[in-house]
């Protein structure tokens, strides 16, 4: 069994809105129907489809959202109650957002792993209804004894409720004997009517009646890297790769790419992903370039698995052995590095597999086995597995090379091309994985259509490459962060990486280097997860013609790169990605899929967005508020009028406040409206902290 | 029990895309997981929440819509399995959109009324997976002689399927012997392979594999006037009412009223809504323009119902007997009127109920009955019911007024206020009502939020008023026009009144005569409902000082209208209303929520939609078009050129039409991009019928 990350079992959560538990007490009676007494609706988290559960990681600020109204205009109020997995029930109150939806929403974070179950209830806020007349009605001089009358029934009933303290019990009957006073003023009875004093006793311990409660539905919660990191992807052939006299390149291994570890941890990423580490087919290897015939010093692409040496469940010889990949997996780990592994199932012609289980294929009635294909395009290095002809048996094999690769220490799996293979084989795969292992986490590389992107994450997968890659402009990129971060955000968690090695597009083949400045800094800042795949810090920016990956493709090839060197003439992002990595790790709000809100400015390419966690929602119990203002056209120098709302972390419009350019400590005194100016030559990204948060 | 439409059993149902029953055949297995093979999802007609089921009215045109995808490139099918209340089983094919988001839609249109079920089937469809490779890997010289034997498998196989006729199976050995055929060379092939009756077979009988079956789901199917009608409201007393000499009004009767239902039936409406008819309170009565005092000759509101007189389940004396109102019933069904009753569950002071059942009401703590208020603001004429004091006594009295008013031939009720009622109420009094009386039709006056208009439509209500009265400018009508025909359509049916006696919008303050022109055309050809209340085709248009309702209102007074005089005078508004109404029952486009598309114009003010019917969705078999093209500025003459979008009528892009003005004979041939000037002070809207169609 996996070890699962302890935590206090007297702190399972943090809330913005936590108040004393009690019971539900008295429920209206449901006249059985589907409509409650105070009806509940459109209750959040939760999934597209509700024969699935949500999901969230540990730490992650979830809003609980819910639509709740009543008849007519009595005030009503709204709580969760919410039961962590090991039984540790609380409650909270929700606040009205206003909005004219009659939504309601408190945020919560789960810190504890593992099923929750919550449940919303509404009641009859009869304190909140009597004071909002009251106010009303006194001040207007209509019916002010009988308002102080009923009052005084409410204050009393209060005061004799067992659970609040006793000095809010003496303050309750002291309150009820002013109203009752006939020298107490009608302006007077006001005082205590607006008393704040008050009305915070009875936000935390409301008067309640026709309490109804919504369904009981539950939230998976999963540990922390489920949702938050810094990816870095290398091909371990190559660090440490040489080349020789004869312009061959000798292998790099396991061994040699541990040489390159320290520097991955210095720019501060979380995990360390390879591409598939398997013996690759020689039957129809591809060549560099993507061509038919590979030369015999040509490795093939990682992804074309199995050869006679083996399959998915052993190493490539060249790499070393399955002791040289433990010892690269502790050794990343002694650097704070997990190491993500590559789950391709697909199989070169020469996989064991294709002789052992002809049935795991497909057989064409010619007896040939169907290569994969897009018609009339042939991949004749790789044969698709056909999920239908041996469900029962192809399950059971990967779940044995699964779990093969956790017991080498592997709790990371990115999941090539999901979307080619039936959805519900993950959902199976990913539950029967996670009954046994709920720190192991999946990332779908669904790059596909919406539908099937959803469909994947709702079945399970922790993590989503996104579309983020070709959303570049300004438009674009508020569309689709406005979107990650919305009702999606309860079952898919995007992991936005900048390129990969089959994405290398035209924004930054022809956008120079602040381009790789300016997706990397979005990339880091807007997501919660972002990633980076080797050689982006070295600005490689030619693309094969026609196609959108990189020329001389690392997935066909050794690349023997000169990190340091770059490094030091002063042509690697590798500082930059530094610092945003530290600026992340330094700011709760960036660890975040949440909490992030767009707003305007009055260019068509400076975008702007801030993220924003609330104090209560941090582990050292202070807010801190993140604002990032972007040049995305990276050929000019732009300057405008940036907009605020600062309501989006609190904030008061109207008033000043001091930001800390975190790239170039530059500070300035910002309000609603602003001016920047970006040099996407220079800077083009500013990363503001808001000073008085954290 | 009541009488239901009768339906030929041999036809419950209208689709565009029905095909041959046949039984699923063979499930894909489950795997214990909550997606299906081919996975399925946002299943459409639903309601919001779950636990609800939607709901059409007979002959609606419903788009029964699904997402569906599998992995990787092999193509699918996707059916809906309908199942009438009669237990019709019927299977349609449903269309890819094509949108990117993989949606799937047939319409379909229910005629049997009652609860019908539904399934949605998503399949391999091994036939066009392979006619799709074949088309392009035979084009492309590769694998020729291998998709030709896989053409002649399936091919046999289809040929030996028994439920096709003899004509198609011999037409199937055919094909696959050209297939198999050395001699008939890769061309010929390829016209076999794209073969459009080959395809129109599968199509109709489709090669399935890994059928994968949705849930089962329900459609509550009701009456065509719980989504169809045009609507009149008049208040019988002031119908035959005579100003005496003493400038006093003696109060007309149901006899009296009588005589305005030719007129209104001339009109072309279908419904009469009558305020309520029952006795009025006589302590704090009303008086003119909401006046707190009311004179001797003052009638009062009808909406403070009760007296010595009787309570809800008794006739204002004034109106006449029992007897009275059913032969007023009996003569308006005479005129083809459908009568609909108001229910307001409210009380005056001097209700039976009030000295009955004092626990129907709030007693306050100094022994008073509360009166309605928004406070500090009191209403003393009407006391609220408190539905939660004694819920069983009072939903038994709501049932025993609902079923007398039902014995008397009441089928509708325009519910007044029900959102200042429980929601949970109402869902019990609908269900139980029309368990008794599936006909019976209640509508909603619910303008509040949107959260309790959508709880009450779901929750049972047959029809909602709607926002339409305050949805003036052209942006604010495209918004509403889209949002009502949208997925809300699955169980909201909005009437779009255009005035009450409690609205009179600014628009028709200050609008002038073109306002009412604009407002009526727009209602009766966008609302599948809508309604007018008496007065409207007199242009009545102002208002009390500071309030949005006519002044000297009929809540409060009789009105004494010369009906006659001003129609002769060509101060009427009632020769354009029937010529609408006419338009309504000539075009069953316009009999239809859905099916509406707004289309572009330049100017910001002419507002543009189409309506359309397929033609297998008609009684009759045609399709019918009507474009509506509205300067919705009341003040001005507008020119602007109408961009049509021809596919939403499964017209041509480019191609020519012709138009008729339905309003003024005229005819235009258009096309995708057409001149219009509307002259506000003339005729301001066209309703132009799309010729070919119908």
């Amino acid at each position: 069994m996996a070890k699962t990350t302890s935590t206090p079992a007297s702190r399972p959560l943090r809330s913005t809105a936590e108040i004393p538990l009690r019971p539900v007490g008295v429920l209206a009676p449901d006249a059985g129907t589907h409509t409650g007494r105070i009806p509940l609706g459109h209750e959040r988290p939760r999934a597209l489809d509700p024969a699935f559960r949500p999901s969230a990681f540990a730490g992650e600020s979830v809003p609980f959202t819910a639509t709740a109204f009543r008849e007519g205009h009595d005030l009503i109020g709204v709580h969760v109650r919410v039961f962590s997995p090991s039984g540790h029930e609380s409650l909270h109150r929700l606040t009205a957002l206003g909005d004219g939806f009659d939504r309601w929403s408190v945020l919560i974070s789960p810190i504890e792993e593992g099923l929750w179950r919550f449940r919303f209830e509404s009641f009859a806020d009869d304190f909140a209804t009597w004071a909002h007349a009251a106010a009303l009605k006194i001040a207007a001089g209509v019916d002010g004894p009988l308002m102080r009358m009923m009052g005084v029934g409410l204050l009393t009933r209060a005061a004799a409720q067992k659970d609040r303290p006793a000095a809010e019990r003496r303050a309750l009957r002291a309150a009820a004997q002013s109203l009752k006073d006939p020298d107490v003023t009608d302006d007077d009875a006001l005082i205590v009517v607006g008393d704040r004093q008050l009305s915070a006793f009875f936000t935390a311990r409301p008067l309640t009646s026709l309490t109804t409660a919504g369904p009981t539905r539950e939230l998976l919660v999963e540990r922390e890297r489920a949702g938050v990191g810094a990816w870095y992807e290398f091909f371990p052939r190559s660090e440490g790769a040489v080349r020789r006299k004869d312009g061959s390149i000798k292998s790099g291994t396991f061994r040699s790419a541990m040489g390159r570890l320290p520097a991955v941890a210095a720019m501060g990423f979380d995990v360390l992903y390879l591409p598939p580490i398997h013996p690759i087919g020689e039957t129809n290897r591809k060549g560099p370039n993507n061509t038919l015939t590979a030369g015999p010093g040509d490795p093939g692409s990682p992804w074309a698995i199995g050869s006679t040496a083996g399959g998915h469940d052993t190493v490539h010889p060249d790499l070393g052995t399955l002791a040289d990949f433990r010892a690269f997996v502790r050794a990343a780990a002694t650097q704070g590095l997990e190491v993500a592994l590559d789950l391709a199932l697909q199989a070169a012609p020469d996989h064991p597999w294709v002789t052992q289980h002809p049935e795991w294929f497909t057989t064409l009635p010619d007896g040939s086995i169907a290569y994969a294909e897009n018609p009339p395009k042939k991949y004749q290095d790789i044969y698709p597995i056909n999920f239908d002809n041996d469900p029962e048996g192809i399950r059971a094999e990967v779940l044995r090379i699964v779990r093969l690769w956790i017991g080498q220490g592997v709790r990371i799996f990115r999941v090539d091309n999901p979307h080619t293979k039936p959805v519900q084989f993950w959902e199976w795969l990913i539950a029967t994985v996670n009954a046994e292992h709920p720190d192991v986490i999946f990332l779908a590389e669904a790059f596909t259509r919406p539908a099937p992107l959803l469909a994947l994450a709702q079945a399970g997968f922790q993590q989503s490459y996104s579309y983020f890659t070709w959303r570049n402009t300004k438009p674009e990129l508020e569309a689709f962060l406005t979107g990650i971060t919305g009702e999606t955000a309860d079952i898919m968690r995007p992991n936005l990486f900048v390129n990969t090695p089959d994405i290398l597009t035209e924004y930054l083949q022809y956008g120079g280097r602040p381009a790789y400045r300016i997706r990397a800094a979005i990339a880091a800042t807007a997501g919660a997860s972002y990633g980076v795949y080797a050689g982006y810090e070295l600005f490689e920016n030619v693309a094969r013609p026609g196609a959108e990956e990189n020329i001389d493709n690392e997935k066909f090839e050794y690349k023997v790169r000169d990190w340091a060197g770059a490094e030091a003439s002063g042509d690697s992002l590798a500082p930059y990605l530094r610092r945003l990595n530290e600026i992340r790790r330094a700011h709760p709000a960036l660890r975040q899929l949440r909490g992030l809100r767009v707003h305007y400015s009055d260019d068509d390419a400076i975008l702007v967005y801030s993220k924003h966690i609330p104090a209560p929602l941090t582990a050292d119990g202070e807010s801190d508020t993140i604002i990032v203002v972007a040049n995305v056209d990276p050929h000019s120098v732009r300057q405008t009028t940036v907009h605020l709302d600062q309501t989006a972390w609190g904030g008061t419009p109207g008033a000043p406040f001091v930001v800390e350019d975190l790239i170039t400590g530059s500070t300035w005194t910002w309000s609603d409206h602003n001016f920047v100016r970006l040099d996407a030559f220079f800077e083009p990204v500013h990363i503001l902290h808001v000073r008085g948060t954290r």
